[in-house]
């Protein structure tokens, strides 16, 4: 096989030249890049590759911030809820907070946003209430209900940068703390403007900047008790952007105010989890529109140098999102996305940006995000780069990726020669299937689903970050398991429902637990969205629900789409009604075997047509139900596995009325496939450990192809 | 052991008069019944043993019934929703429902009920836009909404009343159908009075009249589907006491009027697991006191004849509840109940009422309630009855009741020589234990517990019907653990404790799932039941919370004595939220072993000074909290166990700062005792199948005890 070259960044590493060199001529690196902590030396700048240069632009400012200790970005912050047992109630604002993390904001305009609320109650206190104790830093609530909970909501500024803190912390760093400035304030964007000159001139070097991200980090607060020192993380969360700045100009603009409660939100926050409020969608898209407006201006002057700008899509992320409309204003040249599911590769396939770039785990790093050891003893880094790969490569095959490359310290991988060479594997098998894109479209079931959320187009893909932080949402898994089936795949809200959005579509996915954003919690309440769903189900769509799909309180039934599904779910209050009595309903070849989902209590047949195809503890847990012209398939839950991605690809393809046995399908789960007519090459991938042979049928007649352990196989195909 | 006589009731059976009278000898009986199908023959009433009656009032009156159609039962029905595919919806309204069972009642006065409902909306549809086509007795919506559900609500005459419904269906009887007529018409009213005077004058050997029970059943709606016969069946609802008279009557009393959908409440009816509405408690008051009022002229007749009435609390029972503080006004002279636990003893021997009676299971019928056999080839009627003695006897050693017998076919009992000689044990066990709680009290321990939910005292001890029809609520589990613990008992609402009904209470229990009666729904949202529980256990009270206790959505918390408890449940929007970590505590004989909870999901401690005593799935399963002087414990679920009974026990003995080594408890959970200090006499049982040998810990020394499976010892204490 010839060797290819290119589409790879490598992490270089001053003191490792050799190695340096060595590893990007094998892996056929075309750029070196450095590492938080790592630099690169004139033998590795000037050796023919580009060069990426990482940059977080809102920390690394001391000196400014310390000067202009005001302009430190912020957040609002809830105490624990405190019961009163007499009439005076006192908060120690900072005793639930590390306070490395956060110190008190009192200054007017902050103290403006101060709330104290009766939580019992939910109701705010008067201001003539309470006061502020400014030498202790507490708030004293006088004339208390005896017996009820209160809570404070304040502003804080956050004197150490997030991620920083975290690597600081875990690596038990000796430096100073990074202080994240705001560039809300028009002095400090300037500062930044200019610093930001100043550095792209001292870099000549430097062909692409890469910034990690822009200015605002996603809400990661930390407590200060060992015991919970994560009080809220939401990669998709927009806390870290508040300012009393940032509030006024909001105000300005959308002509009402915010208020603390606005983000605290009775201390839940708006987790991305939960359909967000008006508020906060006008919030997100007043912060959004600022960090597109001096976002651009950094990346013209980055493209002023003759460089190009990429931005890395995680950290101080918020306002980036790649499917925001107006993401593609920034100007950015390429989008690099760290990895390790295939939903992440598709979420940087599909973004509108001229280069797609790939992060790939693990990282060169000794130990991996949980604390597994990696690049150390009792590491094995090539069962994990096998493990990413498997799930990474499946998205590979549907959509072109740009490039792949590495992160860490170069110099960890030379106690494992294995991992060199696995990677030499990967790289080159990257190139392949992106040459095969190259030529021309793979081939795709004429089968279009859409993932219908709260979200929609503006969380495609990803939910709130990686796999492992959403595992307990039904919907990641059933995004990981598309990432890599042979269908289109796109995301609507609620509000494209009634535009009219279905039309076009085949499959719609529901997926979710009652309330959340995945399922669409209130959303359903809207008669035009059931209308708009139940007519297009009607006239022959292919509606897939999962979990407590279309579920909303306070109607007859609980899935708000009971009578298309043909399932609801009683919540308690039909706990004496009677159930449907039913046989199970043979399906041949529909569910393949090791398919199961978990079963959801509460389950219920509304009539004796809907067919359940599976039963767990009793009660139905994959039911079809023709309704119109169309189909609803339910399922209980579901978890990704190759039987299940294969089960949901199944049921798209039989709901349509479609044969099983496709065109250009292998005939076990534990493998796919890709086809790319254009090039007439067939690559066929093992996702399991073990060796297996396949069976594709082709256009004319069939093809029979044996895989390695997580091997692929390319055949060439004479048409 | 000298043979004891007395306090048994025995079924007696013409035809079989030798073995009638020779087991009324050998069981002790002083009482011979008659039993539905079954009567005495002189030869057993003139054997000079106190002969009862049954009546069932409302049934057997078939001629009376078809001369007066109108005023036969009736109740509402709801259609199953049916989508609109087009402006024109028909419903057929009987295609879902039984028609042995209603008939569509189209009179005036009940066609003024009728609604119909679009339920994607849940709002009413103007009658201007149906019509009730009479001919096919079916509804016909005109301008309906495409992809919207409707459902009708209409009155239905009952045509066959229920239980006899179900015997018959259920034996293959061929015989006449009997209709239930309502006595809320004056003239069926007297005629059933005249009726039952006549039956008096006739029945002259008839000591006491036993009631089954009055006049409206519980609520059992059957559909026309085998697939679906039971379409609606809850023991503790009034449905089936409706009719235009009625709903007048009401309106009269009230000053506002109740519609179809007060009732139908969207197709979910007013299940009793639920909370109920202000409309719902009404109209159970006003169905109440025209029950006590015709139900009390009744049993002065029957007094009038020297006759005494009992009344059997089960079937028609709806009006008669025990622990209404209208049940003395009927002037029963006894309460008989049916009994497969403990927990049915109890509400029994609670009852303010002369005497207490049980009706012991199995019943002499060929098969069981589940259709498994008894009496008949393949059945144990042996085992059936110790199975059901030993949940029973350990309620009979709490509280006193006075008689005990069996109903059904004493026939059947002749090819069961080990029945008939393991009742006589019973029979003679009963007698003994009785004989003691009449010498004096038995010993409790200082604990006096309060089970709280929105029925409160009404529903004592059960929650709607018998244990396999409840066993998915946590509370019967309770209960039925009370039922046998030596501590004292009642049940409580929410009113009772803003009124101040804590005073006195030194436990306090709270058991169900988030929205339910036995948790209580939005009471919890009334921040005066709050502030009273936790000033309570702030002031030393001990509460124990199960499930979802004091669940309610809309605020800060989800479990609104969260702070009390230390425990809170996420339902989704603290899913980003860090959670506490802890260590297990160590509280040494507090969880026997063998003694365990399911898990639940989402629980989450509220602060570091909740102690988790057990976990599940990795979560708090079992919790203890000090809040002021008081404890609260959390446990995630309860089912009944002896393991588990006795570590309920231990929670509140503990939890009152005691030591877990009381004195009168024996040392295994599998064996009980009961003391009786003025008789000197220690009770000890065995509820095992297993031999087992126990240590009970007395005022002075201990007593060892070897029992039986199944046995009871009774050790006389010289004091």
């Amino acid at each position: 096989m010839e060797k290819t070259k290119g589409s790879f960044t490598l992490p270089g590493e001053a003191g490792y030249e050799e190695l340096t060199l060595k590893l990007a001529e094998r892996w056929g690196a075309d750029v070196i890049r450095d590492s938080d902590g790592t630099e690169l030396s004139e033998e590795i700048t000037g050796a023919g590759y580009g060069i990426y240069s990482t940059i977080c632009l809102i920390r690394d400012h001391n000196e400014w911030a310390e000067a202009h200790p005001d302009q430190l970005q912020q957040t609002f912050l809830v105490t624990e809820p405190k019961t009163a047992f007499g009439g005076v109630l006192t908060f120690d604002l900072m005793e639930d907070f590390f306070t490395e993390q956060f110190t008190i904001n009192d200054s007017p305009e902050a103290f403006a946003y101060w709330q104290v609320f009766d939580r019992t109650e939910e109701t705010e206190v008067s201001r003539a209430s309470w006061r502020y104790d400014k030498n202790s830093g507490s708030v004293v609530l006088e004339g208390a209900h005896p017996f009820h909970d209160y809570t404070v909501n304040f502003l804080a500024y956050r004197i150490w940068e997030e991620i920083s803190m975290y690597n600081h912390v875990t690596n038990n760093w000796e430096k100073e703390h990074l202080m994240p400035v705001d560039p809300i304030h028009e002095e400090t964007r300037e500062y930044l403007y200019g610093w930001m000159e100043n550095w792209c001139d001292t870099h000549p070097v430097t062909t692409v900047v890469r910034f990690t991200s822009l200015f605002y980090n996603f809400v990661w607060m930390w407590g200060s008790s060992e015991k919970k020192r994560n009080l809220f993380t939401d990669w998709g969360s927009y806390d870290f952007t508040v300012s009393p700045a940032m509030l006024k100009a909001f105000e300005a603009e959308y002509g009402y105010g915010l208020t603390a409660e606005d983000f605290i939100n009775q201390g839940k926050f708006h987790v991305t989890h939960m359909p967000p409020s008006r508020h906060q969608l006008d919030y997100m898209a007043f912060v959004n529109r600022f960090v597109v407006d001096f976002g651009k201006r950094l990346v013209e002057l980055v493209h002023s140098y003759g460089k190009k700008a990429y931005v890395f899509y995680d950290d101080s992320w918020v306002g980036v999102e790649p499917y925001n409309d107006h993401f593609k204003e920034f100007g950015f040249d390429g989008l690099i996305k760290c990895v390790f599911s295939g939903y992440e590769v598709r979420l940087c396939a599909g973004a509108e940006v001229e280069t797609h770039e790939l992060r790939l785990h693990p990282y060169l790093f000794p130990v991996g995000l949980g604390g597994a050891p990696t690049f150390c003893e009792g590491g094995d880094p090539v069962r994990d780069a096998k493990e990413y790969w498997i799930h990474v490569r499946r998205a590979l095959l549907r959509e072109k990726i740009d490039r792949i490359g590495l992160g860490g310290y170069l110099h960890l991988v030379e106690d494992f020669p294995d991992f060199c060479s696995y990677m030499e594997t990967i790289a080159d098998d990257f190139r392949r299937i992106k040459s095969f894109h190259e030529e021309g479209a793979v081939y795709t079931l004429p089968i279009r689903a859409a993932v219908l959320h709260s979200w929609g187009k503006l969380r495609s893909w990803t939910l709130s970050g990686h796999f492992h932080e959403t595992y307990m949402h039904d919907l990641i898994h059933i995004n990981e398991a598309l990432s890599g089936l042979p269908v289109s795949v796109e995301f609507i809200n609620f509000e494209d429902v009634k535009a009219g959005r279905l039309e076009g579509v085949d499959v719609l996915i529901n997926a979710g637990t009652a309330g959340s954003a995945w399922s669409g919690g209130m959303a359903w309440n809207d008669s035009g969205v059931t209308e708009a769903v139940s007519r297009w189900v009607y006239e022959g769509g292919v509606l897939i629900g999962v979990g407590e799909p279309s579920a909303a309180p306070g109607a007859s039934a609980y899935f708000r789409l009971a009578s298309v599904l043909g399932v609801d779910e009683d919540t308690g209050a039909k706990v004496c009604h009677g159930r449907w009595e039913y046989e199970l309903a043979e399906k041949p070849g529909l569910i393949p075997a090791g398919a199961s989902v978990r079963g959801r209590k509460g389950i219920c047949l509304t009539g004796p047509d809907t067919e359940v195809i599976e039963e767990k503890d009793g009660l139905p847990a994959i039911t079809s139900h023709r309704f119109g012209s169309g189909t609803a398939f339910y399922l209980s839950s579901f978890q990704v596995t190759p039987e299940n991605t294969r089960m949901l690809l199944n049921l798209m393809v039989s709901g349509m009325g479609m044969d099983l046995n496709q065109k250009y399908l292998t005939d076990s789960p534990d493998t796919e496939c890709a086809w790319y007519p254009a090039s007439g090459k067939l690559v066929v991938i093992n996702n399991s450990g073990e060796e297996r042979k396949t069976v594709i049928r082709m256009e004319d007649g069939r093809q029979t192809v044996r895989l390695e352990p997580y091997g692929m196989a390319v055949v060439a195909v004479s048409l």
